[in-house]
């Protein structure tokens, strides 16, 4: 190493996702101080000198907004010599995802914390914007060869509800007959017995996941 | 930001893969410095004042290796904060694939340089290792949901050669007809309208890259 050479500051930000009212929505905290003081921004703060990456991604979230025990990923470094005024900040970045069932107390807007839709985003400080698209676009390729759509699964859930995950996080409608067969006959979810029964409606087998926190690759 | 928060040493890897001999093989260089001084490492550096991070990754590659002009992604970043004796050193790791036919002039192993098949890799240094096997581990999940594959391919090439590549890096056989039907209807690749012929072998269709160095996601 040479004698003296450069250094940078680490942070670690986190994306977090959960569906609220049929949306996808990112969690935005107002930054308390400079630079951006006030402005949207996503939770996260700075690696302590021992500090794993995401140990120091799961501290910050857990701080700065309630959220803890749910799936977290490591997404994307960003370190443009620019992206921070007030020198070399570079951040690694993280995506968490929240059940909307565990959302009690963390649904509540208030001026510190706010839910936003992905696509109806404030300005965001730094390149925070981009680490949301980057984001949206990682969760959105995963659902397509791996279970990670199931981390926002209740206990119990009907194939209905999990096609409606995957319609709001892609934005687009999907056929019922060709995703029941890509899905319904995934080994990682089983049939609990039980079924799901509305008014008039034919009622609804429920499943649930066997390792609930685990993400399997698909073929 | 704190009076003074704690700093990081800041270096990017890259996992550089080809094939040769049939084998999926990874390039290596002897560190010619402690620590880890003559121990195999991937080609990597410290990232300067005022350089991006693929910058760097694009840099230390060239000068160390020759290799340049090649497909190469941000893969992971690796900040144990014990990973390097010297200190905090942060790694953002990436990969990067070369066509073989690419080849000339870095295909010569030297005492300071060598290509090493990626299932059979020395020990290396610092956490070179899970880098390198988590490099292998996205390249093979990539193969199932993006074009990335082409990037190892030649100016004009057979179904055949391009299915040998897969199986090279899966390690294990794929059935043709599957395999035509789901690649030989890619639009981002074409017919030549030339034909492949060796001896008494049916003659096989050439098809070339129609966007060389774009990778897509497929569905």
């Amino acid at each position: 190493m040479p004698i003296s050479p450069p250094t940078a500051v680490l942070a670690t930000n986190v994306v977090v996702f959960t569906i609220r009212d049929d949306l996808l929505v990112v969690l935005l905290r107002s930054r308390p101080r400079e630079p951006f003081q006030g402005v949207w921004s996503l939770p996260g703060g700075l690696v302590g000198d021992n500090e794993g990456l995401e140990d120091c991604a799961v501290r910050t979230l857990r701080d700065q907004t309630g959220v803890r025990g749910v799936y977290l990923e490591q997404l994307y470094t960003f370190g443009r010599p620019d992206r921070d005024p007030r020198g070399r900040v570079v951040t690694v970045a993280h995506y968490a995802l929240v059940p909307p069932a565990q959302l009690h107390g963390l649904d509540e807007d208030d001026g510190q914390r706010c839910w936003q839709p992905v696509n109806e985003l404030p300005s965001l400080a730094f390149d925070h914007d981009r680490i949301v698209a980057m984001a949206h676009q990682r969760l959105a390729a995963k659902l397509d060869y791996s279970t990670i759509a199931l981390q926002f699964m209740g206990e119990r859930f009907t194939l209905s509800e999990l096609q409606r995950v995957y319609e709001i996080i892609l934005g687009e409608p999907l056929d019922k007959r060709n995703f029941r067969k890509r899905v319904g006959g995934l080994p990682c979810i089983e049939q609990t017995g039980d079924w799901f029964r509305a008014g008039n409606h034919r009622p609804a087998r429920l499943y649930r996941v066997k390792q609930p926190g685990r993400v399997d690759i698909i073929k």
